[in-house]
């Protein structure tokens, strides 16, 4: 076969040296921030059985699913979330200590038309709280998100929050028919994306009154957290959100399966809107097959906020995770350039030490590219005097130092 | 649909926290060590076209292999292996820096017979270096593999070395022709699993003499590696792995695809036989359909030491990333508690904070259930006098110190 057939799959990507770097900063720190408020890992199979999957997402889903039969002929399928599989895996541990928080961070697939930005293969991280009616377990699912949005250093964000009730009472209060409720909020909903003048025409569309819709206006507009909420936003605040959260009547994140608080985070600067999306969802474990128990959770828009970092290039990330090429020089001095390597490595210093003694500016030249900061050269001058020669390829200075110095200065460079 | 419909899928299995704990350790530091010796990250789609798949690993292998058509009836499969994936990597970025030295740890999917400790999602855990031909390539995966093993803290191993070379030198030398040698060095792989005895009755039953055979387990007795091996186990021995690696004119590993040095790691105190398995392919690229560059490099049992591990309890492994969990003595107190909170992680102690008030035994219970190894309690006495109460689960006391001090005493119990 030749080279030229492999390509990747349509919607698939791989992921380079560059883009893993800054992956793996951001999947780090968000892991430490989930273990800092208590949450722990698990992860479950990439293929489940059809009969877990199928009947959940609805048939417009269903469409987008990888459905197969395996080698064995067992019906089966690729994920297509976290929260399925999820509410299998605490159905198949009934002995789970409650509340039960955990997350999880891992591939899911659905068949979507690919578009820029958008894979068939996209990375879910999700946080949730399982069996906890309390606001606390609200309140915290909020701090991490705003740790999380706090380290990633967007400029400006908020966590917009409402909740159901709050909905509920103003669309009441509009004197709105109960089975219309779910109707306008939908429209409600745009209001982040739409001018009030577009929702209202909107709404005069599907057959409500000026009168109703001035007083859903007015109403939202008026609206007051209710007190389980009003607890909720205190407690985040107190858990280091301050002002990063506002509450926002307006908010409904469609409502399908939220039975309290709702949560959402926009960027708005740069520009990038929704990043998390989440809220509690009492009644979604069981409507899944699940136990019947109370949760609350966020996901975390990974892929997306890894992208927007990179194509604004928003930080300035290595291009690699080594920090030091020792330059090959001459046959002879391999051995000392293996020793010389191995104490780099003992200051945890990330060393690469090049494979052949090609001309020294071609080895520099490697350094380069690759992002190396720093080449460290030990020539027979070296040996016998007992010093390096390092080159900073970023600031571009050359010095001999002695081997201590030397090491120290390197090692000092890389803890900033 | 019922809870007992859902099932995870025959030999595949779900990652407990209990599980991620012990992972996510052995993993960071597999990482680490990886990036410590010039090794950066890749990452590829779950998902190849079968173009890519097929023929590549042979009718057997393609038994297993998980085909199917995606929503848009194009033929794919799961990955099988993530070396195939790699030479579609390279191929597709014709610009990549040389050396390429990558790692990947990622799933495949290979619908073996299930049995104990056998499943069909398998993580693969690999360095390679592409476009190299120097022994100190060589040498720099042996010592990756020697440093990892040396954190796994197995009692006694070995990384057994040879090289395509010695085995052929000691063929040739006993009159084999060159058509057997395969056939008999088979055969002598088997030298770490059976009795001589054996082997020689397996290659009697395979028509050779027994001058042949006897010839055959004299000169590989007396093989010394040849000058490139030396040069590999010079510079190994350089990069820090010592008595660790032993000359083994045996080993074979199948042979396959090797074109160089050879090399395993069999782990004899646990008896857990081999856990690293590599070489040098210089050739298996460009059969693969990618580019003619050579190659060295090894894979690593990831599954199977985790798995081993936590059989054998051979690590005292926490039961959760959780340090701390604050009890929650009355609604009063919510505010103060979540402050607290706040405080320990800015330490960066994972700290959870139970959701409600239930009795204080139901929340010392949860704690010491779940594994976390410090209960705090903030009443309204510790409030006046500026104290925290603090309990150690593990070791069993209970203080009521000054802030500052309870704070630190825990924060660095943790640093042990």
């Amino acid at each position: 076969m030749s080279q030229n057939n492999l390509q990747t799959l349509k919607g698939f990507r791989d992921f380079d040296v560059q883009k893993m770097v800054l992956r793996n900063i951001v999947i780090n720190k968000i892991k430490t921030v989930f273990e800092k408020y208590g949450f722990d890992e698990i992860q479950t199979p990439t293929i489940e059985y059809q009969e877990t999957l199928l009947g959940k997402y609805g048939k417009e889903a269903e469409k987008l699913m990888y459905l197969f039969e395996d080698p064995g002929k067992r019906k089966v399928g690729l994920k297509y979330d976290l929260t399925v599989p999820t509410a299998r895996f605490v159905a198949n541990n009934p002995n789970l200590l409650m509340p039960f928080k955990r997350y999880q961070i891992q591939p899911v697939w659905r068949a979507d038309k690919p578009q820029k930005g958008r894979y068939r293969e996209i990375y879910q991280c999700d946080i949730d709280i399982i069996g906890s009616h309390s606001p606390i377990s609200d309140a915290q699912v909020i701090a991490v998100i705003d740790e999380i949005l706090k380290f990633l250093k967007f400029p400006e964000y908020k966590i917009r929050v409402n909740s159901r009730k709050v909905l509920f009472d103003a669309m009441k209060k509009s004197n709105i028919d109960e089975k219309d409720w779910l109707n306008v909020i939908q429209s409600i909903d745009k209001l982040d994306k739409k001018t009030k003048e577009e929702v209202f025409e909107e709404l005069t569309k599907k057959g409500f009154s000026e009168l109703q819709i001035n007083k859903v206006f007015e109403n939202l507009q008026n609206a007051q957290p209710d007190e389980n909420l009003q607890k909720v936003l205190e407690i985040s605040r107190d858990l280091g959100t301050f002002n990063n959260i506002a509450f926002d009547p307006t908010l409904s994140r469609g409502l399908d399966y939220y039975t309290g608080a709702i949560f959402e985070t926009v960027v708005t600067n740069p520009k990038i809107g929704s990043v998390t999306g989440g809220g509690r969802y009492d009644k979604l474990l069981s409507a899944l097959g699940g136990p019947d128990l109370p949760a609350v959770g966020t996901t975390i828009g990974l892929d997306r906020i890894v992208d927007v970092i990179s194509e604004l290039n928003l930080w300035e990330t290595p291009k690699t995770n080594t920090n030091v090429l020792i330059v090959n020089f001459s046959n002879e001095l391999v051995r000392d350039c293996a020793l010389l390597s191995s104490e780099l490595r003992s200051l945890n210093i990330n060393t690469d030490f090049y494979d052949s003694t090609e001309k020294l500016e071609k080895q520099f030249k490697y350094a380069d590219k690759k992002g190396i900061k720093w080449v460290v050269i030990l020539g027979n001058d070296e040996i016998r005097e007992n010093n390096l020669t390092i080159k900073n390829l970023s600031e571009g200075y050359q010095e001999t130092l002695p081997k201590l110095e030397a090491l120290e200065k390197i090692r000092a460079s890389l803890l900033k």
